[in-house]
């Protein structure tokens, strides 16, 4: 029990985490352009190839590579103009030796053809002759069929998560529905007794709920179904009834607010009463968001995050954004990926992994980051920030001038 | 005229577009969860203050700072138990000197209190007495009211892009409702004699259409509202009347396919006999992407893409991309952020401006970069890639173990 309240390092948590998350959304079948940010839940291959056929990339002429050997500006290779490809069509019969074809950019290649003469490297001599000034070998200027896409190739892999250009890849092989894993349905639930919803005007002591539509915005960004579970008073009875139809109807759980030791109580141990093998750490080393809670509920995350609104979006980001894009935590992920020049000293603890957010601009072509300060408690100050630093539990610091790792909003 | 047909650079390109173009798509009311990803049409202003009162950051005590001046642990300062602050409630009556109220984090201060002393700083003493062991400052502990956000300033200004954190933002302000800038429509058209539908088995000589796909997704992960209005021949009647009906209804239209000469001509001829002030600039001096036309009809952009799926989409992220999320070309825009170590010598022509498909890796905490190679045909070369790098146009290539800058897919 002692080891549930040692403050886990991040890699410690998700591995924690990922040992008893079974993510099972299912699988979806979606038209193509409903797939785009989505995970194919199995791998797609290829039935034909792309292209079906020896394409033409330039306009010129489809020679016989060999007829077109030693040919120069002094002295040309001289071809007789035998025929014509047409966009879009089948050409009508065959490149005979010492034959070349007018063939525009995209044209079908005609049989006994292996390379295009560009048109700049030709000069029209008369009506049925051409003159090639320079050599070219077998394949030059011709997509090989096949060479975009092989019939029987893996296209995509399961789990991948699709872009624009996997769009177009599954469309040149005539793909136009994938079976994607659904989106996640992340419930989101506030707590906290001074807490309203954002219609109501707040009373002496009330505050609107802000960490819900934070959470809300981040698990859409990230490609989640978020659902508003509203807000529940910080009372065991309610929290848990709360607690278990979210862990039912979701496949994920967020519960946020109560910064306060009491309701941080009755928060851990509603978590832990919902099922096994429930709580699995209290508290994370890292500044924002050490008081976090980490559960797994039948095989679903469910989190206790912190109460202070920049604290539960960075913890978000580090445990629930990869969960919802990957269905797992992967190994080397470029999480922090632009580098940046810090403009002031920042302080931090050893043995701690410090979220900075900052505020970032172009010097001269370097990037600069400046520390957005101020209470993990105030919104605003991440609404000024441009993106989170990262600095690593072993540094006691960053300096002015050194360049830190950057992940942006 | 001939102007016309000298290459622009990216930045000359943009500038004339810029000049011509009325971004007008019109603004509309949405609810919060329905802002995300969306542009603020006006901007937004704070009627209340955020937080509405003094509210403790801390579990412990409320105090006249004052009274804990000179507090140490040999002589701790004694304040008498007054009362208790409960969350989400105004605190009854008023804290008199001397006197110190327990207060839980997020609670409102009572009147008369100034600092809260956080409670692993005092030791309770008995019933009604506590001892403070560190003199706490006026405001320690403490949001004020309006720290957050201020009544009356502006919380987002107009055109801002909403995130997940300015959702937070809006709903601590009780903003339910913005205006944010309509979904601009985009108009993708394919051409091509060659190019058929992916549902269709594409004949000899033909293939299915890739960039239709690989804009709606681009255009769709920008913002935008993509129609794909189909597929249409090579003809200038055809092509001039499915291009009027796009202009007259999108706010944007692309037009890709036609990388041969014959095909790019008769493009052309369409677009600028479509309105005033027509085609702007034939050309960009980028590799790849070189024959992109860029034209301008009764203030809409109009695009014609080259027809190789890679540069039609590096064409998309460099001139489209911007367009569809500010509305403008931004000056300083952080376009490629990541810094990334080049693996392999990559040639480059100088007074071109060069966009390598890359994929990257993490080797050591560095980012290194593999040049993905391959015709700019192929669409599976992009789908290999994990970003595009940018070579500028002063350099005549970057060598092996050289920084490059690197915009993440």
């Amino acid at each position: 029990m002692t080891e549930l309240f040692q403050a886990r390092t991040v890699q410690e948590a998700r591995e924690l985490l990922a040992g008893h998350i079974r993510p099972d959304a299912g699988a979806e079948k979606v038209s193509l352009p409903d797939a785009l940010g989505r995970r194919l839940a199995r791998e797609v291959t290829a039935i034909d190839c792309v292209p079906g056929f020896d394409r033409s990339t330039m306009d010129g002429f489809a020679v016989r590579a060999r007829d077109t050997f030693g040919a120069s500006e002094s002295l040309p290779a001289y071809l007789d103009l035998g025929g014509e490809v047409l966009m879009g069509r089948e050409p009508v019969g065959e490149l005979a030796v010492g034959q070349a074809w007018h063939i525009p950019t995209g044209g079908m290649l005609p049989p006994g053809a292996d390379a295009v003469v560009m048109v700049e490297q030709t000069e029209e001599l008369d009506h049925c002759t051409i003159g090639v000034n320079k050599p070219v070998a077998p394949g030059d200027h011709v997509v090989r069929a096949g060479e975009d896409i092989m019939s029987g190739a893996v296209m995509l892999p399961g789990g991948h998560l699709i872009r624009p250009q996997d769009l177009g890849l599954l469309s040149a092989a005539g793909v136009t529905e994938v079976f994607v894993s659904r989106r996640a349905r992340v419930g989101i639930i506030s707590t906290g007794d001074e807490v309203v919803e954002p219609t109501q005007r707040p009373g002496p002591g009330q505050v609107r709920d802000v960490n819900s539509y934070v959470l809300y915005g981040q698990a859409l960004a990230a490609g989640a179904r978020p659902e508003l579970r509203g807000i529940v008073p910080d009372r065991f009875e309610l929290l848990l009834e709360m607690l278990r139809r979210a862990v039912d109807e979701c496949d994920m759980v967020l519960l946020s607010g109560g910064s306060s030791v009491g309701v941080r109580d009755v928060a851990s141990q509603a978590l832990d009463t919902l099922g096994e093998p429930g709580v699995l750490f209290h508290g994370v080393s890292i500044k924002p968001g050490k008081p976090t809670v980490g559960a797994v509920v039948n095989g679903k995350p469910v989190f206790g995050l912190p109460g202070h609104p920049v604290s539960a979006a960075v913890v978000f980001e580090l445990f629930v954004t990869p969960l919802i894009k990957h269905g797992c935590y992967p190994d080397n992920p470029l999480e922090f990926p632009v580098r940046a020049r810090l403009l002031r000293n920042m302080r931090s603890a050893a043995g701690r992994e410090d979220f900075i957010r900052v505020k970032l601009a172009l010097d001269n072509g370097d990037i600069t980051a400046e520390p957005v300060l101020g209470k993990s408690g105030l919104i605003s100050t991440l609404v000024r920030a441009d993106g989170l630093a990262y600095i690593p539990a072993e540094k006691e610091g960053v300096e002015a001038g050194e360049y830190i790792s950057v992940k942006l909003f």
